[in-house]
């Protein structure tokens, strides 16, 4: 059995994570890390994640410098970042290589909405060296766009489609819930999300895949994004916000063609919310409606679709790639062969 | 745009919605059909289906037939059978000259479960002639099988799985419900089913595709078929069932490795069935629980399967090839180019 080697690039938390869920696959040999933080460079990955099998694996500062040292590897793991340009620059001594990358970089999931001459850049790129670059993740990357594209193809004519998420943002890591606002003033939050610099990632992305997968020809996509407001008290591991502070975010985007509106987005993700789920409503022939009870736990989830979407890759195409245009996602199984 | 020329083998009911729904289609070129039925040979698609744009396309007593008086299409719609060897044979005449087979054969969802050698010799006729075939369907090919292992694609542990299916059956067409035993005598359906000419077909395949995309090696795959019988007396369009007939089916197929049940499908499929629904639950982690709220509606959802899966197919690697292995499902847009 030949196994894919695999560098993990980008050392925070889900990368943490990702790196021991790669050690736990048969089928994966984990060479080596990279990260620009400086406290780690040097570190094994056994030391920075707790696993006795990644002893050997050293980190680096640099993908030019962990080839030199260990060779290259056949796909790189990123967890570095929401911006796609960030991510090609971070991910380009790789594919030049035609060394392929599986990235949760959530612009990636759909690159040519915020960077089209980029995108294009990268796929010649890619073609020319057999390597492939694609983004995935759970949201966005499954919950808004994979699996209701998924479900349309039993679809003799999709008219609209709508998904909601209600997560609940108490039963999740502490990042996640400063990052949503929680305990804030709202209209702090508000001019932040103003400004770019609040809300979740990848929302107009998966309203593009969506679109691109449904052959819809867009005019205009609109987000907008309001805090939870706490009527009463609510306490959680990490924070205690009083009445009128926010609980999190009530995101929506929408995906406008000839004045109608074709895709609908809804997430709400704040402390304490009493009805996690997912919910799909395809409008068509089928009608289709589906509901993911307790909706799709996130973490866990994010790391598992990035390692498992790495055979899938493997067998894509060179170039720059959509979720859509590889297999049909599955769990890969830790003690399988390929 | 350069369109895809397809043609119909098999003009039953499935096949007349088929070619119906590929007439809508901007993308798709319908040139001919074939059917061994002397009847329809002669006759024009336009006359057997309705529809205008399809008076120029005519109807041929084999592939030879048609090849010789209208050239070679890009893809057949084969509709004609569960069977993967006769639908093997039946198709040689088109892989041999590469031309790609989309199939709604139950037996080709995964052909490797009842006919290894076949499939193995197929496909290797197939890597060397350019062509594809593929099945595709609801069930099998998309509520039991496709849509649980995309499910798994944000899973870091698979456990077991858990598919269950409630059709109602009184709103469904006049042979599917004579096909479940509608108004029969319990026991000559038992007797019937335990002569395998009874039940719902390709449900071991749906098993074996799962087992297959999730790594796990079956002992043995066990199937059983119950009728469902009347309390009181039930009356549809076609059928006025007394208390003590059959109403319909009670299927189940489940999946053993190791003496534990990886996989359970359970299909309740009977007129006046009152919660019509479809429901994966995937045991691990994390925990997944979906319903499709009101199920996936059949006869549409089928001639859609099987229209929309053409692009992905001609996308596909030569060979014989299961669902897993093509893009993400997808609805293809009537209005699409390619």
């Amino acid at each position: 059995m030949k196994k894919i080697k695999v560098i993990q690039f980008g050392l925070g938390p889900i990368g943490i994570e990702s790196l021991k869920l790669a050690a736990e696959q048969a089928w994966l040999e984990v060479i080596g890390g990279v990260d620009i933080d400086p406290a780690k460079a040097g570190k094994t990955l056994g030391e920075l994640t707790g696993v006795e099998s990644l002893k050997g694996a050293r980190t680096f500062p640099s993908l030019e410098a962990l080839f030199a040292a260990v060779g290259t590897p056949d796909v790189v793991l990123h967890t570095a970042g929401s911006s796609a340009a960030a991510s090609f620059a971070q991910m380009k001594p790789a594919l030049e290589r035609g060394i392929s990358v599986a990235s949760t970089c959530e612009e990636l999931i759909f690159p040519a909405l915020k960077t089209p001459d980029l995108a294009k850049d990268y796929d010649a790129l890619c073609r020319q060296s057999g390597a492939r670059i694609a983004g995935t993740g759970v949201n966005p990357g499954f919950v808004m766009d994979i699996l209701p594209i998924c479900l349309t193809g039993v679809s003799r004519e999709v008219r609209s489609i709508y998904v909601e998420r209600v997560v609940n943002a108490s039963t999740r890591r502490q990042p996640l819930q400063a990052k949503i606002g929680s305990g804030q003033n709202p209209d702090d939050f508000k001019a932040k999300f103003a400004a770019g610099k609040a809300g979740h990632a990848g929302f107009q992305q998966s309203v593009a895949l969506l679109a691109h997968a449904m052959g819809w020809k867009l005019d205009e996509i609109r987000e907008s994004c309001e805090p939870v407001v706490a009527t009463s008290r609510v306490i959680t591991k990490f924070f205690d916000v009083a009445p009128g502070q926010s609980l999190g975010i009530h995101q929506k985007c929408i995906g406008l063609s000839g004045g109608e509106t074709k895709i609908k987005l809804d997430l709400q993700m704040y402390l304490d919310a009493s009805l996690p789920h997912d919910a799909i409503v395809v409008r068509g022939r089928p009608e289709l409606n589906l509901v993911l009870n307790g909706g799709v736990a996130g973490d866990d989830a994010t790391v598992a679709a990035l390692i498992n979407i790495v055979p899938r890759l493997l067998e894509g195409k060179p170039g720059v790639r959509l979720m859509t245009e590889l297999a049909v996602p599955a769990w890969a199984n830790p003690a399988g062969s390929l």
